[in-house]
């Protein structure tokens, strides 16, 4: 059975499937609030648990989502050419993993980072919301 | 010459560079914050001027946007398999079209939407700042 938004004409995904594609995939974005405005960034994560979990450097990004304000955490599959497509939100809160004990477990998580930057700081989203869209084309 | 980043190791890529990738492509995220919260959306935009037009429904995303308030606009592309990427960020303020003249213009921009709802509503982000950034991969 699927369930389609009368509104938007998007098919509603259950929190399984949301996780099955968050579980599935590697790079997503996330949003946090500095200085009273979005910023979005693009970061390869793994699901742990049912938190998300990725390295970053000292910055914005770290300040934004390690310091328990809300976050969004995105992931999606669009097809440009065939226009279909599929989009995860998360909404929850971000902390900088500290304990030693966390740290040492989620450095056996399948996760290494791409850029040429330390990336010591290991950062996990718990989710407070996840919804799950996808698109029935006009085509379809 | 490239300009490289030396806490992140990532190169910076100028204004016409971020402007070239934003007309190459067609799919990017906004992020609003609402009710404190950022929250993410993927969108099928284009580029008019130095401007991002997209089209939208009621709800969520077009009070975020449509208010004058900061948002972000993010695209990227990023390669799981090589380990090599790009993206761009514009900060900046979205406001909904409603003059009819303007309504008109943008009505010849190319961009329809995919989903099945109607879309009827046009929202503009007018950048204040534009960034962008291209990963150096560790193996390169």
């Amino acid at each position: 059975m699927r369930m389609i938004d009368d509104r938007t004409g998007l098919e509603v995904l259950n929190r399984e499937e949301c996780l099955r594609l968050l579980r599935e995939h590697a790079i997503g974005r996330v949003a946090v609030v500095a200085g009273g405005r979005p910023l979005i960034f693009p970061v390869n994560y793994t699901v742990d648990g049912a938190t998300i979990v990725f390295r970053t450097d000292p910055g914005t990004k770290l300040e934004g989502v390690s310091t328990g304000f809300n976050v969004a955490f995105e992931i999606d599959g669009i097809d440009a050419l065939y226009h279909t497509g599929w989009s995860v939100l998360l909404s929850g809160r971000g902390r900088e993993i500290v304990d030693p004990n966390e740290l040492k477990a989620v450095a056996e998580l399948p996760l290494r980072p791409w850029a040429a930057g330390a990336k010591a700081h290991w950062v996990r989203i718990r989710p407070e919301t996840i919804s799950g869209r996808r698109i029935i084309t006009l085509d379809g």
